[in-house]
């Protein structure tokens, strides 16, 4: 027999859905060695999805999920120059209507309203197929690598692959340079990798739903008797568990790993159709709650799909097992027929279908000893219908990514993994309680008058709606202090039940943010993008397109009017101190063809790294009245020996020729006379805000002293 | 020996240059069986242009052009669906620089405006590379076909394939069923493709410039002495010849297809380089005027690349041949450097370079018998510099290509073939002496002042330059009157040297435009985009995004208030018109999958054919006032059984939820009160004005009555 092969990896991830497919994207811009497995073989049907779908068969597949994208995963997506791809090709919901009984119990249209909140950012939420997005996300990884490519650690999903053993070797795990971990991964075959399950019902729609089992202990017992099974073990820095509700990393982590919560007595159904109906809001978002029927919600899907969540009264568990056979195709469409009554709904194509039971449950440790990580799924679960689910997931993995790869780089201070739960179980935490609201409020009975105790008042459920924009944008998200966001500690959000890590983590409350600075870049918020003109071009951008996923911190300098002599000599001073003071002391990182997603397809690396630190410089001054090179500092414009000048650091806030104006200052609250410094983290969020004097300077130097390894 | 193979297509295409692929791609949106053959071998490298350029290494190749895309063509390839991928790649330009020598012969920066007029089109001027454009024209003829893509008639490339016969049966010409062309294909060896020319100096950038020769006699010769030389006889009813100056279509078409013009003295160089330079404005576009060196074009490449247009003073046909010996890329940067200088220039890296002789030549003549059609450099050449060759060229054929393909489907009268000639030499006319005015004013000495009669006014140069925005974006194109355009015939413009056809052509003064109805839509112009809301999902669209090229004709209904009654029952009484009346006359056209390219990609096609005359509905009432499916007719909202009904016809002029007002009704110079008719026709140009009221029916239906066959 031969030897079972053995290597070694940085990172391995178990799991290819958003969570662990954004993994592999970060990790493949910072070009760390990463693996990244999949039990799956059913691959998403995009045969489909990039052509003609028959109208006369229906092309089940299991897996054909549709995902709604919030604002900010979108900007996230753009970051890494896939974004406009999903935008382009999705559905944009900008208006929901409320359709409730009328008095005599009949549905009717109660109010329309934007879907949105103006003015938070430049996308809005939309809808579109899993198979795009996952080609996306492999486009994206492909990206990352020079063409044609070469390399031989060049990230592919690796399919009917899962992992059968996890030891951690705890002597060594303070080590940065040990492999710690040892996992043993098998091959499956087709057949294996097929759960019985699935092969003797083709058109189930519920494998994969939260009211299917947990199919990886089939899997290993289905191959358990094969002689000829492959192995393989894998010694790795770190594991990441990005492996759904049944993760297997979880279980294999012990009790502490459990996940809490509870299930209710609620049950819906999906189906995705090509509808037929004279109901007028069809290709709106609606939210129909009829008078006995239970509820039902519409999203419009991309071309002339739509997706309806459907209440199913008549299933219910009554505290025991679901009898899952009374779920089909055929009663969750007649319970929309009922509740959309007495319009008329009719089908010729379904795309897919399935069902769940409503419920949450959230787990207590998301990390085991900065070693193995949990993500998604794997350690938050809700239901599907808040349309919140693959954004929180991609984006506890956006969170932990740059974090994982620039610590591997040796960049990044290896205690700054704690941030990681630190800052995404807050946000798992207020993800269950607004799915726990919210769900319950939306499948409970329209209340029949101001005296019916028990049912749902439709004015408390258009509110905790419209309330809940920013949450389920995603741009509300607010991390706590921490040596990665400086803010005082009493803006910490203490919940009984968290745990606060903070205080474990060294010198977090080194560097001091003075937030009047900058009124709208809130430490541990995302920093708002704005229209700013390249002052070299005249081309107006959004900054952040200026400020791709590339593994770099970046420092803005909102310097106000450096056509005022004082405030130029002020800014070049700035600049002397970071070209000779801060940035030699950090190291440089090379970066990947992908990282300039927005400056067109031909790329011209640099001939030598750039620090791991960007200087953006801001200004307020008339174009006319600077000339770049002459008048501004180098670091501003950094000279590399085969490609020039960079012309692409430098930006004014300015009316553009053709798009109005992008009143950046206003946009970020920054008063021009003041002027101010920001750090903004590798993924967008704000780290400090300082003064643009010499006070300011040394508040920036603790705070990447606080974070960063020196060379 | 095997007999000669033998087959019919409808159209030939002989060149694959923008003018080859841009009708290519239309024939593949109407279904037209289609052949497009080049002689070239060279491959666009395009491996480089989708990755890393070697910065140590020069990859010349000898096809690595770049091309200008002026407003008007991003809106036609946006109309296929590809507009976007060039304008996300491209380098945008928004201002232009001039600078003159000083009275101490030092240049300097005289003025900086705008490279583009503000709110014609939703784009401006930019730059990309050949290759890319290349590619996204193949996407989009792929993206014609059903996925998997089975049928037998997909349009492919043939290269390495040259005419060596055409002969036509003038007997036949008029038999719409007949093939009356023949054509002798053959099949080149890689090595016979090849020109010496290319394979004796492969850094030669001066192949394919004007300065070099005619190389397919030489193709010809190459592999005449060949046994095994492969021929092919093709039967077509059209040829279309996109062959470049040099082409063979045209020379086969016999001595009344020759050119007319004159070539300069003027000789200039270009360089693609990413620059090293201290010059200040190198990422703007630049028109430098230097003392006595000559002149200077700067023009910003995508990333980081520029390409320079050098005229050479020092080289001069002086009447007779040119010394090609003396034109190298040495000597060419030599030149640029002397113009610039007291600024240092330098490279490292040189992606391209080539040189050309100035002069203007077009054709009397651009068809034979409505049989056989010239486009592009076949019948109209000029200098590069004014970035118009490769709009025009694809413009031609914007023109002709959904002409012929549905004369072709029997959709449209084949008299209508004329209006190809009438309507783009009038074009190659203006581009001639546009050309010939600022080429010269360009290429000029600067006046040392006003007395000094053989120089160039600066003044007269930036004042030509500004005054040319509206052609060189191609926003000013104004067809003549014709069947196609219904306007009256004083708006003729008759050139002593133009050949009027219009009175040629069967009916073309029965409908009669009232012009003053929609004062910014002027028939014979493009119909401009701009925002409306659809009714049925507060989507903000462009009108154009609504507006594809699919082979239909648009009636675009302004019209008005639609939520008063006696407005709303006009409206609903034009719709029994139309469904009764009008739309049954005239055939249906199967849509292609590439015709909604902006719905995303997953595609659902109609079950049955639209009618040729689409029709959209742009109205002011109040969206909340107006159930669509209730109130409107069902014309607005046609039905199908399998995909129920369509909710993409009716737009509102009104504010958007986050995307500002788009104001439609002001844009289109449309009054509320009084509505509008406008008939636009596929290639997106207005064809008639019309009134909403009963009258303006029958101008509708006499405009259609003089262009399309009934059936």
């Amino acid at each position: 027999m031969a030897p079972i092969p053995q290597s070694n990896v940085d990172v391995l991830i178990v799991g290819a859905g958003p969570a662990g497919l954004m993994l592999a994207l970060w990790l493949s811009r910072l070009g760390v060695v990463t693996r990244i497995i999949d039990k799956r073989t059913d691959k998403v049907f995009s045969g489909q999805a990039d052509g003609l779908a028959s109208l006369d068969k229906m092309t089940f597949s299991p897996t054909k999920l549709c995902f709604r994208f919030q604002a900010r995963s979108l900007e996230i997506l753009d970051s890494f120059g896939i974004g406009d791809r999903v935008w382009k090709e999705a559905n944009q919901m900008f208006e929901v209507s409320f359709w409730n009984p009328n008095p005599d119990g009949r549905i009717q249209r109660n109010s329309r309203v934007s879907n949105n909140v103006a003015g938070l950012s430049r996308f809005t939420e939309c809808v579109l197929h899993q198979g795009r997005m996952e080609k996306f996300f492999l486009d994206g990884i492909a990206a990352s690598y020079p063409h044609p490519a070469t390399p031989t650690h060049q990230i592919k999903v690796e399919r009917m692959v899962i992992p059968t053993s996890l030891s951690i070797d705890e002597t060594r795990v303070d080590d940065e340079d040990a492999y710690p971990l040892t996992i043993t991964l098998q091959n499956l075959t087709e057949e294996e990798a097929t759960p019985t399950q699935r092969l003797s019902n083709l058109s189930d729609g519920l494998f994969r739903s939260n009211l299917a089992n947990d199919d990886i202990p089939q899997m290993i017992e289905n191959s358990g008797g094969r002689k000829d099974v492959r192995e393989e073990i894998i010694r790795a820095k770190y594991v990441v568990g990005c492996d759904g509700a049944h993760s297997w990393t979880r279980k294999n982590l012990g009790k502490d790993f459990e996940m809490h919560g509870e299930m209710t007595d609620y049950i819906w159904g999906v189906l995705d159709i090509v509808p037929i109906t004279n109901f007028p809001d069809i290709r709106n978002r609606c939210m129909i709650h009829s008078e006995s029927s239970g509820s039902l919600m519409i999203i419009p899907r991309e071309n002339k799909m739509v997706r309806l969540y459907i209440q199913l009264t008549e299933v219910s568990p009554n505290g025991g097992r679901i009898d899952r056979s009374l779920i089909t195709q055929e009663a969750i469409f007649k319970a929309a027929q009922k509740i959309i009554s007495p319009y008329k709904l009719d089908y010729h194509y379904c795309d897919w279908w399935t069902a769940y039971q409503i419920g949450q449950r959230v787990g207590d440790k998301f990390d085991k000893l900065n070693r193995v990580f949990l993500a998604g799924d794997a350690v938050h679960t809700h239901s599907p219908k808040a349309g919140q689910g693959m954004n929180v997931s991609m984006q506890d993995t956006y969170n932990l990514g740059w974090k994982l790869g620039l610590v591997c780089k040796k960049v990044l201070r290896r205690e700054v993994l704690s941030t990681y739960e630190l800052e995404r179980k807050q946000i798992a935490k207020e993800l269950i309680a607004f799915d726990h609201k919210f769900s319950r409020l939306f499948s409970g009975r329209p209340a029949k008058d101001i005296l019916d105790e028990t049912g749902v008042s439709m004015e408390e459920f258009s509110n905790a709606f419209n309330m809940s924009h920013l949450f389920t944008s995603g741009l509300g998200v607010n991390y706590q202090p921490s040596p990665l966001v400086s803010k005082p500690a009493e803006h910490r959000i203490v919940k009984t039940d968290l745990e606060v890590k903070a205080d474990q983590v060294a010198a977090y409350d080194s560097a001091q943010s003075t937030l009047y600075l900058a009124k709208n870049c809130i430490p541990g918020m995302r920093f708002p993008s704005f229209q700013v003109i390249a002052h070299s071009s005249a081309q107006h951008w959004q900054l952040h397109h200026k400020m791709p996923s590339d593994g770099r911190f970046r420092l803005v300098v909102f310097s106000g009017d450096i056509s005022q002599p004082t405030r130029q000599s002020l800014v070049n001073d700035l600049g002397s101190w970071l070209s000779t003071d801060l940035l030699p002391k950090y190291p440089t990182i090379a970066l990947s063809p992908g990282s300039e997603p927005h400056a067109g397809t031909m790329k011209f690396m640099p001939d030598r790294s750039p620090s791991i630190i960007d200087v953006l410089l801001i200004h307020t001054a008339k174009r006319s009245d600077v000339e770049m090179l002459r008048d501004l500092h180098h670091v501003y414009h950094p000279f590399d020996p085969k490609l020039g000048w960079d012309y692409d650091k430098v930006f004014v806030d300015e009316e553009s020729y053709h798009h109005g104006n992008g009143r950046a200052y206003e946009g970020y609250g920054v008063d021009p006379e003041e002027g101010a410094l920001v750090i903004v983290r590798p993924d967008g969020y704000v780290g400090l805000l300082a003064s643009l004097e010499r006070k300011g300077w040394e508040e920036v130097a603790k705070w990447f002293r606080g974070v960063l390894r020196t060379v």
